[in-house]
């Protein structure tokens, strides 16, 4: 007789995973397989993003945003590309010592995302690692079939519009490292603390999707920092960009950090994981976007306009930025 | 002036990934998502698997088996739920010294398999790790609506049908370890060769897909061992299965490594790797199934039949075989 099929990894699964699993199609974990009937007269957008500890994220970072932020990243890449959430499959290698408390903040903050955006996991791997705990999520959305925004399509004449606040995610990420900045560069607590939360925890503008969808001729989400993003965006569409850095809109706590050290403009302007939206869109729509996003609760900033021709500048004072290293790259 | 966006991963990517990429949705990898358009009528079948260098190969396994083998591994599942293959995404993690060869047998062997399963590469993620390699593979591929086969959905009366030969890749693996045994169990070299090679790069049975679509109650791929496998369909479908061992397929070369090494009966139905389907319909759809699997090229062999009750007993001279580990399990 064989013995009962239910192995410890079994138990792991329907323990910790199971409960984000709320989808028929992800037949609560127990196939090999997940099954999506896609929404009539939609494409299916396909995305995958990952962390790993030490890389993206500290070891020591609170479980819960590991995978949340693994999620949003995701999350925002679709926001992006005008479309909305469908689902997502997760493939996750822990060390040895990973730890059941750990495992059960890691899963119950995706739980409280996945319910939040409306983006239920669908299936799974989980395996033992010798090496840094880390994380594949690979997720998907709807958009009206053909209409997937792209970053290849911006056009001479468009304005530039940028979502939220740029670079608290990488000021945020040296007063995680160095916490003792903070009184250097003369900020509050809690202005340090929402600097920290925002590398920590991004606001993917999924609220936005349909907006995008509706009014820009290109867009991206800002991964890798806000000038190597839009870089990539006009080289992409053989266009220029031009921004105007007095209308970049930063936070609040940023801000007072930057006029502190001034070299943070560049990192705000270079440094990654901000998970915003940078997008075009001919000057015409500018004003029904603007009401839309209102109305979809997210702040945005007209930052500059797209010309012929090629290249991206940063206008500062009356002078191109030059910056020491435009994006974040992992190789 | 922002520099040029090419980074040093741009470049990889337009190297050595977007030769992989041959489908329009893919859009040559210059975008954050890609597009799947579905096929009308059809569930999107999805599933993921993925491989970690010293855990699912050996760091010096040739790079073009590691990036095929996990591939397969999620063609295998796609398989056994009588999915057709639309594409993929994978992440892929790789330490500072992978070097550019290595690279590029890992994707030309990815091509190949690519497009000979028609399987085209959609997006990805690449990644530094301080870690070991991993790949992880994200797989879907189209049934029609509603018609995912399952592993929970067998039937009392069903025939229980497997699909090659079970344990070369539990055989090949302990060769693999130690080449010294091969003289051990008195095998020829070339037999060596083939069971380690079944280890290496399993042959997923996507050519019998259809036919699994078409006459299965249910279907597992063999991953974990065929012991467990039949296990983990038997509980799911609340029935009893009871299988002959006389009547497993057995490569000539396992047969052998069997007869010098009786111990290795075991190794071979409770070893992982296997890739092979396993499957129940009822009897009198056997015939009908043999012939379409003929017509695939596939070998398949009835192996036993599912009952009432619970539990499944593999029956090796007229007794009930006792395993000492039934199952792969990563945790």
């Amino acid at each position: 007789m064989a013995k009962s099929p239910e192995s410890a990894e079994d138990r792991l699964i329907a323990r910790h995973f199971r409960p984000l699993a709320t989808t028929p199609g992800a037949f609560g974990l127990i196939d090999d397989a997940a099954a999506l009937s896609p929404p009539p007269g939609c494409d299916i957008v396909l995305t995958t993003d990952g962390v790993i500890a030490g890389v993206h994220f500290f070891p020591d970072d609170p479980p819960d945003t590991i995978s949340r932020k693994a999620l949003r990243m995701n999350l925002s890449d679709l926001a992006a590309k005008g479309a909305r959430p469908l689902g997502f499959l997760m493939s996750v290698a822990l060390p040895e010592a990973f730890g059941e408390a750990w495992l059960s903040g890691f899963t119950a903050g995706l739980a409280e995302d996945a319910a939040h955006f409306g983006c239920p996991l669908y299936g799974g791997d989980t395996d033992r690692t010798p090496g840094p705990t880390s994380v594949s999520i690979f997720a998907f959305g709807a958009v009206p079939q053909g209409k997937m925004v792209h970053r290849s399509t911006a056009r001479p004449g468009d304005r530039i519009v940028v979502t939220g606040t740029i670079g608290d995610a990488a000021i945020g990420l040296k007063l995680r490292r160095e916490r003792a900045l903070a009184q250097r560069w003369r900020l509050s607590d809690a202005a340090a603390d929402a600097l920290v939360e925002r590398y920590l925890l991004p606001q993917p503008r999924n609220a936005l999707a349909a907006a995008v969808l509706q009014y820009a001729t290109a867009a991206i989400d800002i991964s890798d920092g806000l000038a190597g993003d839009i870089a990539k965006l006009a080289h992409a569409s053989s266009v220029a960009a031009e921004i105007g850095v007095a209308r970049v809109p930063f936070s609040d706590a940023a801000r007072a950090a930057m006029t502190a050290e001034p070299a943070l403009l560049e990192t705000a302007l270079t440094g990654g994981d901000d998970y915003e939206i940078v997008l075009t869109l001919p000057p015409e729509r500018l004003g029904d976007f603007q009401k839309a996003a209102r109305a979809a609760g997210v702040a945005v900033a007209e930052i500059g306009s797209v010309g012929a021709g090629e290249g991206t500048r940063f206008m500062h004072d009356g002078k191109p930025l030059t910056f020491a290293r435009v994006s974040h790259s992992h190789f």
